[in-house]
Order: structure tokens, then C-alpha cells, then sequence
């Protein structure tokens, strides 16, 4: 269970209007919303969606308890309305692109149809879990990409945003990741965690020899050694060896060392020629301090000898981009299109229900999506959001919707994928997306247009507004 | 209670080391460590300690249940440090500042002693909470000393990185904040929850009057308008001083209108006086949008008529630093000090048990914090803890310890205080501190020094290690 009281995970605001609609009459009006983002983060080129199964099981399960009832009596709504709430479950439908799927800016990714009651009190908790979990998903595939064949592991929880740490590490096994330090999640979520010694380890012991030899002893088969608690190169490495050697006569194998501070590419290429000479090629080189994807492009660059990255701090905030700006905008109420007009151009919403089409190029890889009207056929041409002139021709394109119905009248309509499976559909996904969208350095702008049917009607609804 | 598994909110080698220390036999070992961080967040001079109640609550219930016990067994951990972990429970003591307290870096906030075992594997979970907690609640003291007397409210559960959404709203309250969207956090922390309508609520209706009416109808008198959907000026404000009129016509009163998107500056002064003419002076204005303590100060300095701002995302992820830097680090084994050395000389680690001295200017404003041994009389002198030269004279200076016994043998000494008991002491912490510390831009660095005594002690360490 994501949250023990889901319903009250959420804007006051929500509460408010939803009190508001029961009482104007309108709680049995439908509605239709969309998720979607605005901007790419990282100044990257596209998002990694991420929390689709943690959202559905939650909203499964969306009830207001005795407690939550009690406090919102306290706070004032009204009785009639409480008793409203007592019954309250979420009996909405939701269409959305897979977990794991490479999505980009202003296409609804998601889009959820219901009363106005159910849409709009959804919208907090909707948010706040997508947005996050899409954040780090994007920055884990990232930090993947830098890595290539290297592994890279999950080592932020205590750096971690609070209670936030536990999600991060799901997003970051969506998004590429190959392990993580999170019991926690690790138990939650089925995903591999590990780990080995600290430096306080090292320093419980009278000298750093013993520390290593008895963690040798207690894990024979399973031990990287922390090498630079006192001087890397001339206690760290040498005690690594000697118990490497122990360990060898023992009929075991030492799996590594690990580096945590001064420069990386300089300790490791030295660890690297001395444990070569030392007899032990197949001794892995960890590697963790404040990693992110472009220090370790930088490393790689550097011919840095690291088979393994620890990463913390700077994957599972975000660093600095710790938010997606992921937004929940009504697109219609009781059937007709509504829009939000804003003083700032990209704010003007798209009205109606919405699904996008994925156009392939002929060897497979993303073309460009085209925001389409909801029951409306492949459009043969796509137009650029704001720029009237700027079009795309599609005829000659293969296309799909990338929006499957995910939840009807409340529940789930077939099974989610585990975490694994939603990180190889990722890895699937991303391998269609070419290089040039995922460079760290001014990626190319993915093309995402609005069908020609779509375009007429905002316009049609802007015009109507300017009158 | 925070976490619902707290021994596993974990790193994986706090575990394998807590199995090495009980296989070497070193578990009943006795161990003190420090928490403290080393660099101040977003540029500024000071930390609010915040996440403090949090912990101790849970190390007061830190078990291993049941389904912990049974994923550590198929994780290969032994039979009978598995029989060891079952009957566990941290008993240590700790010595902290309170929740609230200014603190700076490089001190030890807050020490952990106990047996070896307990004081590691607390270690993760301690430094989550604090680190987190102590980041949102600095950026929220920053940002409520830009806004002045105006009202600061925390709307940033959207997005909030997860469920770290829940304690950065806590945290805000302590640092200063009025108010909370965040209705979970409210019913938790017994907090002041609020807020009115989103976008949707106006585009919901048929026209922008006809929304503003109906919530008007629904809380007469707690209505605050949102008037930006279509047109600010020529509509948003126009519909919400009818319904002003209306309301008053009935004996109530609007209480605001709320500003979300263009220009804040321009269009709170144009509002106010829209408002002012029509005859309602005292119909407060609210702003949003992408606020943070610069964003406050500039609309400050351009004479915005903005009486409530509602801080989101920048507040709750701490923006361009979402982590503090906080540390766990094992000072002393046995009752014998214990030092880390480190290719970077500000990573070197101040043995033993220590306690802060913080020391006074004569009209009770904070002069500087003298890091001592534990049981040291208050220093005469403090010692720059790198440049050997510099020192400051202490004996004229009244001084007091910050630290007190928070936690005996496991158990919380004494009642914790409440959010708002902990927000009170830190706006009266925050008055002594003056006004050079605490400015947004090169804020003046505040006095830290090692006591005579503790730089001997820590020269002397390392001394043995370079030989």
C-alpha cells in the first residue's frame, strides 16, 4: 500500500471543491482530465513515466476512514457532504501510456474520465506520485545511458527527500538502475539490494587490516572492501590484497574495492594496475561520491577504470531539477470541451478528451507523436501547438496509440507489470528513441503536433473566448 | 508513526555490517557517533535542526518484524544473528539540540551512544529524517524572512518528491510557515490547513461568475477567489467584486482573491486597486507561482500589493539544493577516540564524544560555537578547526550547552514538543542570530572553533596515523 490514508494525501482545495460541486448540483456532471507536462527536465529531451501501478493500486483502495471523516468535520464540511464521502470510492476510467513508456512535453500522457467529484479530488495525490516517480525515472535512465555497460546502483537513501527515498528507488530501477542499497524497497518492490562496509566499519576495528579480515570472515563470497579510510594507495590497496590473497587460499574470491573520495579516474586507474600485478583482473572497482551523469561521462572520458557506480544524493532528488512540472487539466465537463485561456501562451490548455498517436520511422525508431481527439482516426498531418505554419506529414507512417484503458469504474483491468518488466519496456523504449534526443547537451526537440481536427476546435474555442 | 517498517528504511550495509560486528564478536562493544553537516544549503548561513521528534519516535519502536526477519533470511543473513536482530531494540542514548535550533556546520548536532550494532544501524534511517527535515525547514525560514509580515503558505504537495511531501510540510511549519494545502499533514501534525479553488473549479461552470457565485454559496465566509482563468482584469477581477458585493449584501465578507499566473507585481497593484475603489479595502490579494525567498523579495521591492504568498515546489524539494550534506560518523569505540582521515583535509573527523558550547554578545545575540569534548568546561579559546592560527577569546562570554539528553536507554527523556512549540523556539532562536547571517546573498560566515583541548586530541591522531 502506497500510503495509509490516500484520500487525505491531497490539496485542501480539493476538498473544498468537491464539497462545492455536491453542493451546486454538479458531483454527477462528468468530467474528463489530462496529465501532462510542460517542460523536459535536465534540459533533457524527453521523461521516463514513471508510478502508473503504485497510482492505480492506490486509487483502488481510495476511501475516507472514521478518522479522516472526524478531522474534516472538525475543519467544518458539512454533514450532508461527509455522509457523501462515507460511501466515496473512485469509480473512474483511466487511459494512459505504459509505465516505463519515453513520453514527452504537453501530450496527455494519462487521461482520467469520471464524475467531477472523482476526477478533481484525485488530482494531488495523482501528481504527486507520477511527477515524482517520473522524475527519477528519467534521471536514473540518464545516469544509465552515461554508465553503458558499467553497473550502476541506487545509494541515496539518506540523502532522499524523507519517506520520498522509498519511490525514488522504484523509479530508479524503471529507469535503468541495476541494485540499490534500499532494504526497504528492495523487499517492497522485489528488486536486488546490496552492499557491504562503511567507513565506520573500518574504523570499529584497532587497524584497517583486521576491519577487512573480518569481513572477509563473515562474508566470504561477498565482499568489497573499502579502501580509503586512512590512504588508498598505501594502506587501502595493499590490505585489499593481502586479504584478497587470504581469501584465495580459502578457495573464495574477493569481488571488489570500493573508492569513495579524492579522484576517482587517478585512484582507480592506480587500484586497477595494482591489482592486475597482484594476480586479480576479476576484482571489481566501485565507485560512489556524488556521481551524477556527467561526472561519470566525465570519468569515462578520463579512461577512469570503474566497473561499478554508486549513485545517491544527486538520483534520487533530481539534483537540480528535483520536480517535474507534471500538471492535471480539466478537458471537459458533461461531454463538451472546456479550455483554461492563461496570460502566458503555453499555459492555454487543449480541450476534450485526447489520445496520441506514435508515428515510427521505417526502421522502427519514434518519428514524432500527434495529439489526437479522442475517437479520431491516424491524422495525416500534424500542426505545430502554437506555431500556425509549422506542419508534419504522416500519410507514409506507421503509427499506434500509445493510451491503453488501465482502470475501469475503479478497478484495475489487468494485471500490472513488476518493476523488472516495466524496466525492460523502458530499455525496449528507449532503444527506439535515437541518439540525438538523448544527448545531455542540447538534445534535439522531439515533433509533437495536434491533429488538424484538434487544432480547429481549441481554435475555435479561443476565438469564441475572444468575443 | 513515521514508517511502517522502520529497521528496514535502510541502507543494505548497515546490515551486513551489524552481521560482521555480532560474528566478530564486537556487538556489545559500546560506540558514540556524531551527526552534523558540512556545508550550509542554498548558498546561506544557517540550518534550522528540524526531524528530531520524528526519529526519536521511531527509535523508541525500532523492531524487526516478522516479514523483515523472513526477506533477511532468503537474503542468505545468518540463523543466529537473525535470532539476535529478533529480539532488538535500539537502547542507546542521545544528546541533541532541540528541534528548531540555528546550528551551523561542522558541530555535532546531535551524538548517538550506545553498543556498536544499535548506534550503525540507526545510522540511514537518523540521517533520512534529519537531513531532510532540517533542508525544507531552513528553505521555509528563508523564504518566510523575505515575506515579512505577509502570510507564507505551503502549497507544494504536488510536487513533493513522493511521500516526502508529508514531512516537508512539518518541516515548513517549524521554519516559519502560516499554513498548509497539505490536508494529511494537517490531520497529523494537528496543523493549520487551508485553500479554495484550482482552475477547474471555474472552468467547471458555464462562466467564470456562475463559479465564483456557486463557491461563494457553498463559503461565504471563507471565499478566496481565483481569478486568472480567462482574463485577470477584465474579467477574473470584475466577477469577484460583484460576488464581493453580493456576499457583503448578505452580511458576509470576501476574504481574497488569488492570483496565479502573468505579471504578480503588476496585477496585485492593479487588483488592489480594483478593490479598493469598489470598497473593499480589506479583501486580502494571494499570489502564486513559482515562489521562493528571491521571487518574495523582488515583488517586495517593487511594491507588489501581495498580502499572502502560497510557496510550493521551490519550498518543498529545496529547489537548487533539495539535500543537505548531514553525516553520521563514528567518533569513538569503547571509550577510545577514533578519527577518519581523508584525502580531502575538510573530511577529517573530530574524535570522541563532543558537545557545542554556543557563546553570547552581550545584548543575547549568538557570538559563536565552541565544539568541545564531552565533559570539557566551557573553553577560554577556540581554535579554527583548519587554519592553526586563527583562534578566538572566549572568557568574557557567557555560554551554554546546546545539546541535552533527548533519549535514555531508548526511551524519550521527556514530552516532545509540538510542531508549534518547535516553530516558536525557532523564531525566537532565529531573532538572536543577526541580520549578516542571515542574508540571501554572501551571508557572513559564523564563528565554529574546536576547544584547546579537542585540537590536541584530534593533532595528536593525526600525528599516530602519519608515522
Amino acid at each position: 500500500m502506497y500510503i495509509n490514508r490516500p484520500a487525505s494525501f491531497t490539496d485542501y482545495y480539493e476538498l473544498t471543491m468537491a464539497q462545492g460541486y455536491f453542493e451546486a448540483e454538479k458531483h454527477h456532471q462528468t468530467a474528463c482530465f489530462d496529465y501532462f507536462f510542460r517542460t523536459n527536465p535536465f534540459k533533457g529531451g524527453y521523461v521516463i513515466f514513471s508510478g502508473l501501478k503504485d497510482l492505480l493500486e492506490v486509487l483502488e483502495n481510495f476511501r475516507f476512514n472514521e478518522s479522516e471523516l472526524s478531522y474534516l468535520k472538525s475543519e467544518g464540511f458539512s454533514e450532508p457532504f461527509l455522509e457523501y464521502l462515507k460511501d466515496f470510492s473512485f469509480k473512474g476510467d483511466i487511459y494512459s501510456a505504459p509505465e516505463g513508456e519515453v513520453v514527452f512535453p504537453n501530450e496527455p500522457i494519462l487521461r482520467v474520465e469520471g464524475t467531477l467529484i472523482e476526477t478533481q479530488i484525485i488530482e494531488t495525490l495523482l501528481l504527486n506520485i507520477l511527477n515524482f516517480q517520473s522524475l527519477i525515472a528519467t534521471k536514473a535512465s540518464r545516469i544509465k545511458q552515461a554508465a553503458g555497460n558499467c553497473k550502476v546502483l541506487d545509494f541515496g537513501l539518506r540523502r532522499s527527500q524523507g519517506l520520498g527515498g522509498i519511490h525514488a528507488t522504484r523509479a530508479a530501477m524503471i529507469g535503468g538502475f541495476d541494485g540499490t542499497s534500499n532494504v526497504y524497497a528492495a523487499q517492497e518492490f522485489g528488486i536486488k539490494a546490496s552492499g557491504t562496509m562503511a567507513h565506520s566499519w573500518v574504523q570499529a576495528f584497532d587497524d584497517e587490516l583486521s576491519a577487512f579480515r573480518a569481513y572477509a570472515n563473515s562474508f566470504p563470497d561477498d565482499t568489497i572492501l573499502l579502501v580509503d579510510t586512512y590512504d588508498t594507495l598505501n594502506s587501502g590497496l595493499p590490505n585489499a590484497i593481502k586479504v584478497a590473497n587470504e581469501l584465495k587460499e580459502k578457495g573464495h574470491q574477493l569481488i571488489g574495492i570500493r573508492l569513495d573520495s579524492g579522484d576517482l579516474a587517478y585512484f582507480s586507474q592506480k587500484a586497477r594496475i595494482m591489482l592486475d600485478e597482484a594476480g586479480f583482473p576479476d576484482v571489481k572497482i566501485a565507485a560512489s561520491n556524488q556521481l551524477d551523469e556527467r561526472v561519470i561521462t566525465s570519468l569515462k572520458l578520463q579512461n577512469a577504470e570503474i566497473d561499478i557506480f554508486g549513485v545517491g544524493t544527486r538520483l534520487v532528488t533530481g539534483d537540480q531539477t528535483p520536480a517535474l512540472d507534471g500538471v492535471y487539466k480539466l478537458a471537459s465537463v458533461n461531454g463538451e470541451p472546456r479550455i483554461k485561456i492563461s496570460e502566458n501562451v503555453e499555459k492555454i490548455t487543449t480541450p476534450g478528451p485526447k489520445m496520441v498517436y506514435r508515428y515510427f520511422n521505417s526502421d522502427g525508431s519514434f518519428y514524432g507523436d500527434a495529439v489526437a481527439i479522442e475517437s479520431e482516426p491516424s491524422p495525416e498531418q500534424m500542426n505545430h501547438p502554437i506555431y500556425t505554419k509549422k506542419t508534419s506529414q504522416l500519410a507514409d507512417k506507421k503509427s499506434k496509440v500509445y493510451q491503453q484503458q488501465v482502470m475501469a469504474k475503479g478497478k484495475i483491468t489487468s494485471p500490472l507489470p513488476t518493476v523488472q518488466e516495466s524496466a525492460d519496456y523502458c530499455k525496449l523504449q528507449l532503444s527506439k528513441l535515437t541518439q540525438e534526443y538523448k544527448r545531455f547537451e542540447n538534445p534535439h526537440i522531439y515533433k509533437i503536433g495536434l491533429s488538424t481536427k484538434l487544432f480547429k476546435l481549441r481554435d475555435k474555442m479561443l476565438n469564441n473566448h475572444q468575443k
